[in-house]
């Protein structure tokens, strides 16, 4: 607790990372709920100044005595760090809100997503608090409004998924990768040309620029990624339906930031297209924009920078009246972790003031 | 048919178009089955000099004449042309094989993929065969072979289409657009960005590079766009399933050429991962590609400029044992298109024979 404002006190641990950046930016332009905001950061950027709320602050380093008077602790930093470190400052004092994915699914850690079911952020026995994963986060809050109205039953889902949600790695490949292959215009007609050219893979398993690549994550079990469980196991958790049927394939493209996914969503309830753009319309956080006559739908490139999940190709099933087909965009950075991150730690501050 | 050879006279029109060329390139490596190969192009192209067989030949425009002796003629020209010159080429005594959309699903014109229903290629009795678009046939091969094993019930697609399949214009636009977003790494990361530096979108409703756009074809009805309602229909028809539940999303990918499907398939039969795997194996048209643990799986620019269907990532659903996800890639330009063009002939040319 700030002992001056009587507000809560955040530290943000890896403020100087890609999520980092943008939870800075995200805390500099949100309602003001906190005293002090400590950076926190590896001992390589310890002392250096970064700008949140107007002002510059100095970056502190990771240690226990980091979290000393901290109330909330907003984690961006890679799973393994987040795994060693929360328990310490949890010891110290603070709810842990953890946007890696080193708590999530796991026992006494509720997982949140504040449009959806933000009750839950009480029941935090461990004192940590998890953030989805970034494809979950593309699509949930829009499913949530959904499922509110007709009563989810079956989820199929492809994703276009950005860069970027490989970290900075990610991106400089990307762009490496398209430097490369961008000016010979006989590439990209023979099989392996491309693989041939554009050197290193960086964090993906095959070449990204002029390509998509049906893998994310690492191998779980019977063919399935580690991506697509979580995807399963996520939106299961979320919504409190442990039986819900979903079935996902997760594809990275050559886009850097703005998770796509094509979504087939089977209701209880027999759907109307109209009703179930007006529920996504009328939803907190989702932006409908589905006006297919003048082309009007979600790409990333137009949602990127933007915070809330654009919902788009809104139609009913042809063969089946209890179906939804859509497509939704979502800025992986944003919603897709800092905003959720950020949202969570003020429910977090809201609890905490009254 | 050819006086001296006794072999049929196959014209190729559209030689000099994207798909002409590939097929041109299909006709001299393939089994040779033909005895005079008739090049066909418009007026601007006529004169212009092609290798096929190699042996060099000249274009002739396209007149009801061109069509004088001819047995077989294959259209890889766009839908308004062959509208107009399938019926001339017809009257003229020629069985027309037709690539463009113009005669697909019509009336007592049957829609031929070898692999599947080549018996139906005889029951033509306005003297056309058609072969179907490109998106289905990137997936109608091996969801064929899996519908002889278990039965299929439901198809939940979502694409990943290269941009060649929109022409010459669709690759010189993405290429075009990659110069202009390629050297600024600042860009894709604000809403709009793109859009305001790409330039001309050429045949697309959005920007391609650095993106993907949910949306191929026109408006056909209540949301669904021209693209969906063919994969729809076009698989219901060559697969005999006039009840099959289909609902596709179908987005196109800043891919040059080589198109994705993200499948999943519910069937009549429960489905073993290991059977599914063999049985594509097995099927002529189909190589799997499917060993997850070694990250081996297609992707576009692994199969592009090649023949058959790739497989992998074949895995049964987690929550439905009758349901298999699947991703396949397909070169749009070969068995999307003059491939199988190439393959309907070779029937009608076998059947002329015997």
């Amino acid at each position: 607790m700030d002992s001056t404002s009587g507000l809560p006190t955040l530290a943000v641990v890896g403020a100087t990372g890609a999520v980092g950046a943008v939870l800075l930016d995200l805390l500099s332009t949100r309602r003001d709920v906190y005293g002090e905001i400590r950076l926190v950061g590896s001992k390589e950027s310890a002392g250096r100044t970064l700008r949140v709320r107007g002002r510059w602050a100095e970056t502190v380093a990771l240690t226990p005595e980091a979290f000393d008077g901290v109330d909330i602790a907003a984690f961006a930093v890679p799973a393994r760090v987040a795994a060693e470190w929360a328990p310490v400052a949890v010891e110290r004092g603070a709810v842990v809100v953890d946007g890696s994915g080193a708590f999530r699914l796991g026992p006494d850690v509720p997982l949140i997503v504040p449009e959806v079911n933000p009750d839950q952020v009480r029941e935090r026995p461990r004192g940590i608090v998890a953030s989805p994963g970034c494809t979950t986060l593309s699509m949930i809050v829009a499913l949530g409004a959904l499922h509110g109205r007709y009563g989810l039953r079956e989820l199929v889902v492809a994703s276009y998924e950005a860069a970027s949600a490989a970290g900075r790695d990610g991106v400089d490949t990307l762009y490496a990768q398209l430097e490369k292959v961008g000016g010979d215009r006989a590439l990209g007609n023979r099989a392996g040309d491309i693989r041939g050219v554009v050197g290193d893979l960086g964090p993906f398993p095959a070449p990204l620029a002029l390509n998509v690549v049906p893998w994310t994550g690492a191998h779980a079990s019977a063919g399935w990624t580690s991506g697509e469980m979580a995807v399963r196991d996520e939106t299961r958790e979320i919504l409190g339906l442990p039986q819900l049927k979903v079935a996902a394939t997760c594809v990275r493209v050559p886009v850097v930031t703005a998770h796509s996914v094509a979504v087939h969503a089977v209701f209880q309830e027999r759907v109307e297209q109209r009703e179930a753009q007006d529920v996504l319309a009328r939803s907190p956080g989702v932006v409908l924009c589905d006006s297919p006559e003048t082309h009007e739908f979600p790409t990333p490139s137009d949602v990127v920078g933007t915070d809330p999940i654009w919902a788009g190709r809104v139609r009913r099933s042809l063969d089946d009246p209890h179906a939804l087909d859509l497509f939704l965009c979502g800025d992986n950075l944003r919603k897709g972790a800092a905003l959720n991150t950020a949202q969570i730690a003020e429910l977090v501050a809201a609890e905490r003031a009254g």
